[in-house]
């Protein structure tokens, strides 16, 4: 069932592990097949040297498993959640990224300070409140938080990005990262002054038409 | 003489050196052997490239070597001590690894501001007195201070993590340097309120029982 | 058309993806064929690991597209004035390296605190006006502002290096990041004493007549 | 002529830019040769990737070049005044380590923080006055400044480590840096208490009598 998303989430996972965003065993990536609903997710607990293509779990909209030999995520609900009220998006990543996770620690957003941020996001990156793990508050937070952007900070606990596609959740990520970390060492020396509205604004607009082979899709 | 686990702590030893945590010859991993009581080590001062399978030191209950050409690491005194207090532990790490040893110098323990932290340790990750090298000293701090933890910081040292077998106790190394750096990075902007007890005792429990493809022992 | 052009430059491209000084699809190399005038770059938005050498783009000095499959670098025509204002220039590169971008958000130059600045630069590296991306604007305020050495930083996005060819220009890319991360921690103690007019000027001279195979030419 | 050593000292510059310490063309390993006094260096200006071995310039105890295809390292009449006035060290090693360079830059010794330090270095790690590169001043500030210890700062510059050899001296650089960040990161958060002489000649004597395989040489 669905072998060839199990091998493309996998292969996701094994990029979020290459990617120096996650450590042992934490993060996630998942990817939902937009016929049939179903959507497919790392298993709870598993490093990723250890995980195996055919071990993926296979979950549906309502967050319940039905293929899959081992316990799916810790963080499937809020997957589930995200998948079924934002039918534009069809892949979630999470991270605990070092520099991101010290925002969500702080309760602070990520202020747009560079053109990149804008581009990519069009907007701070915002902080949400605290949830619990394990059920579908995570997801709550995303989904009410994430606006027209694509990446939440969980408060005291990581990141989460979605996308139209597993890859542009991904990139969300790195991208999450290389902005928090100039935020912060920026405001290590002082408060920087973040860039005006108009100027963000021109920014995601120019992205989301001018950059990349064709225009890229709002949300993504 | 225990030839399988000589070959599985080299191993651990040379993901230890893979992982980032230590520097030259610094640092070492062993693993005890439960029904022989008798447990693997690192030679002393031998560059984890060079390390052959063949060179680990088995070493009894008592500190002393039994088997191998080489001294054993100037911290076996201190495995074998927590050993011999701990039939729980199977496996101990050390690192000096950047932000865990920057707590270390000052004296300072990590506190909880992330559901990694909460869930990975259950408690701020404690600080021992400074102790000297090469006896038991390091271990008695250990014990001492790691309660119902995996990981104790050494004063003016490093970090030493314990657990039910090798994996577990690299693992909680890795992540005691994700929370050290997290919490570090967040004090440079203003002191962080640490999670509420309540929420640190919830994600322990919710980790020890709901995370991972089955419950996971206390301890470890 | 310049087919060992596009290969180097694909070449370069890839070395650039290694260096650490740029993530997902941000940043590229170009590198100029001085008989043409033709020069070639990275296509918008692809991956480097994604990147072939055939998809690359060939511009003339107008900044048109006269071969390619895809559409080129959305830094094209800033590229195509830095040739075309600068004969002596026949590489550029783009990052967003993490230092040199905190001092382009603050609008700091990088002081020079090092033998290696002065050596390789000859001068503070100067950060320039906003400008927005996607027209010359950028190419503008390289060559306004980059003056006798071959780095600038664009305010609020990141780094541009030139060079006489692209190695030089990639090498510059990296020293400009080991510059701005010095100078970035040295402030965090306390302010640094930037190098006398002399010992800078002195450093410069040697660097270009002493050091290496044969004199360095200047502007490179 | 010294075929073999060429190759020895090649491989430990390939140690070396695969160290994370250097950039680019930056840094440079040297050993000498005690039978005829001669030391092989790495030429000028030359990256690590293209360097072939047979290109390693040797040189003999006066500063002058005796076989090579190339100009030598722009430090090698420092490296030569360091083999004239100490014939017990046998390997130098140079990088711009970013921490350690950051307590260049600021004129600050590496005060003695960890156990780590001690062993390895036994006191501060000492900053020289500023010194030109090219002459044989920068070897002069090393000798004058290195007393008993491995490591000198150079003044607004980088880092020289010595040792009885090569290997010594680059594991000395790798624990500079190791040394330099946890200091740079503590002092980060409030003045740190350097460890106590005594407690620094404890450890330091520890080390060179009890660690490793067999008692570790003064010096080295």
């Amino acid at each position: 069932m669905l072998e060839a998303l199990k091998e493309e989430i996998w292969q996701a996972n094994q990029e979020l592990a290459a990617s120096g965003l996650v450590v042992g065993t934490s993060g996630n990536v998942s990817g939902r097949d937009p016929e049939t609903g179903l959507f497919v997710i790392k298993p709870s607990g598993v490093s990723f040297a250890d995980l195996r293509p055919e071990q993926m779990s296979v979950v549906d909209a309502s967050g319940q498993q039905v293929e899959g030999p081992l316990k799916p995520s810790v963080d499937t609900l809020s997957h589930a959640y995200v998948y079924r009220t934002r039918d534009d998006i069809q892949g979630v990543v999470h991270t605990h990224s070092r520099y991101a996770t010290v925002f969500a620690v702080l309760g602070d957003d990520i202020p747009v300070l560079t053109t990149t941020h804008a581009a990519l996001f069009g907007a701070p990156i915002p902080v949400s409140n605290y949830a619990v793990i394990g059920e579908e508050e995570i997801g709550k937070e995303i989904v009410e938080n994430v606006g027209a952007g694509t990446a939440v900070l969980i408060r005291s606990h990581g990141v989460f990005t979605i996308g139209s596609d597993w890859r542009k959740a991904l990139r969300s990520a790195q991208y999450v990262e290389e902005c928090a970390e100039v935020a912060h060492l920026a405001r290590q020396v002082r408060e920087p002054e973040p860039l005006a509205d108009e100027t963000v604004a021109a920014s995601r607009d120019w992205y989301l038409h001018g950059y990349g082979q064709k225009a890229i899709l709002s949300g993504s």
